[in-house]
């Protein structure tokens, strides 16, 4: 029940038909009796910057959620970034510190991030391979990288977004191995699909699987199957697997901890979540 | 259940912690299947008139309520503005036309108004006192004079408060007849406390009960109380009365027209509102 004392969690972008936050944040707030609620602010790229500026002079803002088209243009607007910022080039959290500093960070890629760790997969020292080097593709890299992975290989179809991803990587984790150019994932302890592909029937799978092994763990971003076609095929050769949806789930507990709220589960949210049909 | 389509109504003000608003329209749009939310926004005076252009630019926005401390200052931040707004010298609506102009209204002494109107009062060519030349004594005024009045006699112990008030209703409704000096209600159809007093228990009385007649309709904008010792007074004399509350929730249908939103009425907002104890 919204009130005179509701803090505001601003969730920015445009469209903003298809946003999905408000959905799963505020029946969690509700269920864990916390007085706040995720406002839908539809915002074209123009008005952006000063938006971010005006609801960030609210006494009752928390934070803000940044999507679609913003979340590039936000890192030159804050005060402060995270290395994950830098690395994945785009920033989707946004909060007020008590000095009045805009401090940013970025989840898209923790919420894979925390779901493979949670299913058993220690990151530190490990090799990974990450196909797709797009916003998605980078934000996973970037978790990853401060997750503790001694190298990363990238791939992408336009060869300019894999190396300029590199760069990134390798200016901020100079300790991190850095390939890119190759898609093959022989070798390589966690292997993401951060491409499109699955998204629609018929598409090919975006590498070859036939050089998976069984010990290789297997991710995917799409959410519009659980099981794509490519998490079918690993999961044939023995591989444990992450459904693209568990990424959604799992960065909302990354999200409530940098707002400083009390945090749950995945699990609990998806429990609560009310996205319809 | 707020999603992507909610459309925003933003509820700005500081402190906002007495705000009422979220608990009477967030119910009732629940009830009515509108998808629109009532957003409480904190915003203080330097930040608000970059606020109320920014949440403009929103594209889901659909129009705001403004209150303390901006009622006056909205006035010279809109493109066009009411005669109400410009007697009241207030305004607490602003909407977005479809041409992007921004328009604004004055709900707080219409909600005065459409409740005596309710209660039978034909207030053409009334005669009517208004003891209290602020916020709330100008609104009603502004609203009382919209309404066809055919005279106004005003008074507040700050006498150039109400010759302000009395000058700006001459200037939009030169043929109103207006009187400042006294607050005598002899001989008038209406009489309207819009003093504070009456919050506290032992106030005095905002004018001299004993010169009413059975006659008068007598109204009270104080809603600490339902039933004032002004009104109890006013009642034991014979005169019909409305309480503070009536105008608040009076008001509200009026705010719905504007936005144009599906109306109600005021017994049905009183009846779904969760205003706690």
């Amino acid at each position: 029940m919204i009130n005179g004392n509701t803090e505001i969690i601003a969730h920015i972008g445009y469209p903003t038909h298809s946003f999905k936050s408000p959905m799963i944040y505020n029946p969690y707030f509700e269920q864990a009796g916390i007085n706040a609620v995720v406002v839908p602010m539809g915002c074209q790229a123009p008005e952006y910057p000063a938006l971010l500026k005006a609801v960030f002079g609210l006494t009752n803002i928390r934070g803000a959620l940044i999507t679609m088209p913003h979340k590039v243009t936000t890192v030159g607007l804050l005060d402060e970034v995270t290395p994950t910022v830098r690395v994945a080039g785009a920033c989707n959290a946004v909060k007020r510190t008590a000095d009045g500093r805009l401090v940013g960070d970025m989840f898209d890629g923790e919420g894979f991030v925390r779901g493979v760790q949670r299913k058993g997969l220690n990151l530190k020292g490990k090799k990974v391979l990450v196909v797709g080097a797009g916003g998605v593709g980078c934000a996973i890299s970037a978790s990853l990288a401060a997750a503790g992975i001694a190298s990363i290989r990238l791939f992408d179809v336009n060869s300019a977004s894999a190396d300029g991803l590199g760069q990134r990587l390798k200016q901020n984790y100079p300790q991190i191995e850095v390939q890119t150019g190759s898609n093959d994932p022989a070798g390589c302890d966690l292997v993401v699909n951060a491409t499109p592909m699955g998204m629609n029937e018929g598409d090919p799978l975006p590498l070859d699987v036939s050089r998976l092994s069984a010990s290789t763990f297997v991710g995917e971003v799409v959410m519009r199957t659980e099981m794509t076609a490519f998490l079918t095929a690993a999961k044939g050769r023995g591989c444990a697997v992450q459904v693209g949806s568990d990424m959604l789930f799992e960065q909302i507990p990354a999200y409530l901890e940098f707002f400083g709220f009390l945090t749950t589960t995945a699990e609990n949210l998806r429990a609560v979540a009310q996205l319809g049909q």
